[in-house]
Formats: structure tokens, C-alpha cells, sequence
């Protein structure tokens, strides 16, 4: 068995993911449970560190993590990192948990145009890991973007995360599917694949809103229920029109607000899993945004590269 | 008691609302009950009927009701009228319920730029009520509100709905209050009055989106957790930013699509239940829109005058 040289853990809202990386970095075993700091109750995150690492837990190594964990409901508070953020500074600014054996990576926030705030915890990291092998023509800051319940864009460049902006995409659709009038007009089964991809293309098409269909998200939104009654849609692509017109409309905002800091939305780079990641590629294709599939164990990358610089690995 | 000329029933999703009017159209009876279509088993929509009229029920005066009881899901089907509909045509459109004693208004419906279909029921019958008496200084198309759940803006002029948007405003709020991240943050209890209204305002102006900060609602959706995490909202105070931003999204949108058909925004009549006009006519005044508050009984009015055109009343 390989020696441990790290164990880097990916630690979030749902869930928490731990790896065991060698002297090279490479990941020698993986293990994850739904130990999310939202199931972790009074405080216990001691013990379910415990259970999620099993038998790791004797390891000596280091351990790592980055995410939700370092957040004020978290097991301890890592401040957070204004933008624009070398990413360096990661390295720099870990928060030991007392007594835990656990070193936590800052989150990152910025203010944007109406200076309200944003935040990210576990992104950085991952921004970090997809990045560190990224090599481009010139030094032109470029898009990452990471889809999800609450998708980040973040402009990256020279070592940098220069600014980002979070989008409620997936919880959104997530609240109108269970909760709102739209969900009473979607069946549990998925619809044949050409229908659903069709659906799904009209919808982004809709959110993206070509010249002269301007976007109005209150308005589109209500769109799903009348296009069903209309039977325009079908119990089964209803929630695929809906999901392409709210990750339409964030690709809409999300090129907008890249544009209004100069950055064109060329070879944006995508990180997430790999349904999402296909998801976002077909969305962005058809918004005529070209996109490129980040690595998969992004988080695992980056926890290896700030291990590293801030030498709990040498 | 004074004779009754007709037993107008405003009846949607949630509630139903019956009105006994005498031989000059005036209200002198009215009572509701939980029984709007949502609410109704098995089609037992003539025992409904029963329950709300109670002792009316033995009145021989025609009943004439409009709103969600004449949709697919409803007693009877009254077919839709295409925009732009000539508020005569309605009374022209009457749906006799078979067996059931009871006339109800057809619905309207339109295409919007992205040629989806939108769709009122009970709406068109409180615009016909509430814009009779108004007297304008010339003959141009303008705006009238019905803030709700399913809040409706609707061109009006010559006698005739010219065009109509839904937004989802009200429900959206509801459902990201009940069952998002941003309702975890936010307690039961309402905050003193001048902190909500300075968040309301907060939320409407990061809304209606000032130049220079362009709105983007994925994302200022969002910045309802972020404010609150950083304090600048407490726990009694997030629900009225997000209100507030959602209010004022809401009027961004409806502005530019009224703009886009050259509709200015000047003199909206506004359409509802005195609080959430309230609510409407500040947010429209911080976004420089100036409103007039239609009367309350708008869908009572605009049925007494449907009865009369269709020969129910004389």
C-alpha cells in the first residue's frame, strides 16, 4: 500500500468526499458519505470526520479540507479571502480546527455591482485544481464556471480569481419542480431522449432570448405551465423546458456580467459531475459559448496544490 | 331586503367569493368560502356552489361566475378569447354549466414575442370592472397590474385588452420562502416597520436595476443570503428585501415589454387587495411609476356589467 502523503477532503452543504493522495499527489483511495455539515447535528463533526475516514483515521498524514466545513456553521470559521485573490493566498491563509487535526482553506468573496456581497467556500478550491495545468495562448483573463445548486461564474487570470457571481440556478429549479404550480404538471418518469432534448433545447433557447425575444424570468417562468396547458409540453418534458430556460437565462446573466468586466465567454472552462458538466456543455453550445470540460477530481488537484504550498506536504 | 338581480361569483384556485347585487348592480349580500377549484373532490363542484351560497341558494336571480372555475380543471371549460379581445366579446362568450344553473366568463389568451402562449382567468373580468369609469384625457393604451401570485400587466384601451404578461412573482416568493436556503434565514416573526421598509426599498432598487447595475435575478436572488450573512439583512428583514427584490423585478420586466409595444408607464391602475396594492404603489414610485388603485370590488362591477351586455340582467 502507498504511503499517505495527504488526505484531502472535499467537505460540503450534502455531502463529504475524502481522498488519500500519495508523494506524488496521485489519488490512492476515495471514500465519501452524507455527512454534509447540514446532517451534522450539534456540533459532532469530530465523530463523523471519524466515520467518514473509517480506517484512514489512524493515518498520520496530513488532512485538508476545503467547502461549507470552514463556514460559521462549520466546524470552524476559515475568514474569508476578498477578490481579486492570488491563488497563492489559499495557501496562505488555512485555519487549524482546535484540537481536530484538520486544516480548513479560506472561501472567497467579492461585492458586485451593487455592492452586495458574494461568497464561495470549496469553488476556490476547485477553481485551483482545474486551472494549475491550464495552459492558454495568451495571458487574457477567461471564464470558469462551475454549475450546481448555487452555480458560480468567476473570472480567473494570472493566478487569479479577479471576481465571480453566483447564480440560484439548480435550487430554483429544484423549489419550482416540488414546490410550485409547475410541478403538478410534471410526471416522475423522464420523457424518450429526443423529446427531452428537445424540450430541454427550447427552453434555453428561451432563457438565452435571441434579439428581438427579450428575457424576462418572472414572465418565462409561468411560460412552463402555459406551454403544458397548451400541450405544447408534455407531463414528461415540462421539467426539461424549465431546467434548459433557467440554465439559459444563467448563461444569459453569466456571459453579461463577464462581458460588462471585459472577459469574452470563449473556452469557458466547465467543472462539476459529469451529467451537469454534459448539461451545460449542450446549454452552452447552443448560446454559442464554447466550453471545455474541467478535470474531474478538481477539488482533490487543489487540496494537493495548497497542501503543498503551504507545506503540510512536502 | 332589496331584490336581488344577480349573484355574481368570483371563484379561482383558492377561494370563492359570491356577490348578491340588486337592480342598480349594487352589492348588498357577499360571502366566500375556502372552496376555490383546488379545494374541490371528485367534480362536487354544485354542492360547493351549495355550501357558498347557503340560503342564496334558493334565489331564483341568474348566477354568473368568472375565474378558474371555467378551466380544464374547473366545472366547465369556458373557452379562451385570443388578445386582442374587445371587452364586449366576453359577455358575447358566456359557458352555461349543464344542469348547473350557472354562466361563466371565457378566459383570455395571447403569444408573447417567444410565441408562448399566457394565459387570465378572472383577470379579464376585474379589468373590464375596474377600467369602466375611468375617464382619460386621451384615447392612448394603458397599463393596468393585478399583483399576486400570478401577477398580471395588461395594455387596455379602446375597450379592449390589447396584449397581457404573467409573472410568477407572488408564488416564486412564496416558494423560496418556504422551502429555499433564503427561508432558513428568515424568521417568523416581522421586523419593526421601519427596518422592513428599508429593506423593501433595499430589494425593489437592486430590482428595478439603476443604470450601471444591470439586473440579473439567478443571481441577486442570491445576494438575499449573502446580505444576511453578512449581517446587513437580519433574520426579520430578509423577507422583505426579497419581496422587494422580486416586486421590483417584476415592474423592470413589465416596463420594458409595455415599452416594447409603446406603452409608457404612466398612470398604472393598479388591481387587488389593498396590501398588496400598498406594496405595489411603493415599489412602482421608487421605479418611477406612478399608479391610481382601481377599486376593491373590480371583479363584482365586471361581472354586474358582463350580466347586463349578455341579457342575464335588464
Amino acid at each position: 500500500m502507498d504511503a499517505t502523503a495527504l488526505i484531502a477532503i472535499d467537505w460540503g452543504t450534502t455531502s463529504a468526499r475524502a481522498y488519500r493522495q500519495n508523494a506524488s499527489g496521485r489519488i490512492v483511495g476515495e471514500r465519501s458519505a452524507h455527512l454534509g455539515i447540514a446532517q451534522i447535528r450539534d456540533g459532532q463533526f469530530s465523530s463523523a470526520l471519524a466515520t467518514l475516514l473509517d480506517d484512514w483515521a489512524k493515518d498520520p498524514a496530513p488532512r485538508l479540507a476545503c467547502g461549507m466545513i470552514g463556514s460559521r456553521q462549520g466546524w470552524a470559521e476559515a475568514p474569508y479571502r476578498e477578490c481579486p485573490v492570488a491563488l497563492d493566498a489559499l495557501a496562505a491563509g488555512l485555519t487549524e480546527v482546535t484540537g481536530g487535526r484538520l486544516a480548513i482553506v479560506p472561501g472567497v468573496t467579492c461585492l458586485d455591482s451593487a455592492a452586495v456581497p458574494d461568497v464561495m467556500r470549496g469553488e476556490e478550491t476547485q477553481i485551483l485544481g482545474a486551472t494549475l495545468g491550464v495552459k492558454r495562448a495568451d495571458a487574457t483573463p477567461y471564464l470558469v464556471v462551475l454549475p450546481g445548486t448555487h452555480s458560480k461564474w468567476a473570472i480567473v487570470g494570472d493566478g487569479r480569481i479577479e471576481a465571480f457571481a453566483t447564480y440560484l440556478t439548480g435550487e430554483l429549479f429544484a423549489v419550482l419542480k416540488e414546490h410550485s404550480v409547475l410541478g403538478r404538471m410534471m410526471a416522475a418518469t423522464p420523457a424518450p431522449r429526443a423529446a427531452s432534448t428537445q424540450a430541454f433545447t427550447r427552453g434555453v433557447e428561451r432563457g438565452v432570448a435571441a434579439k428581438g425575444k427579450p428575457a424576462s424570468l418572472l414572465h418565462d417562468i409561468f411560460g412552463a405551465r402555459t406551454l403544458a396547458l397548451f400541450r405544447e409540453l408534455s407531463e414528461t418534458t415540462t421539467a426539461d423546458y424549465l431546467s434548459g430556460l433557467l440554465i439559459g437565462s444563467e448563461i444569459r446573466e453569466g456571459v453579461a456580467w463577464a462581458s460588462g468586466r471585459g472577459v469574452s465567454a470563449d473556452r469557458v472552462v466547465l467543472i462539476g459531475a459529469p451529467a451537469l458538466v454534459e448539461r451545460y456543455t449542450v446549454a452552452c453550445a447552443l448560446a454559442g459559448v464554447v466550453t471545455v470540460a474541467g478535470p474531474a477530481d478538481a477539488a482533490a488537484r487543489g487540496l494537493w496544490w495548497i497542501a503543498r504550498h503551504a507545506g503540510l506536504v512536502t
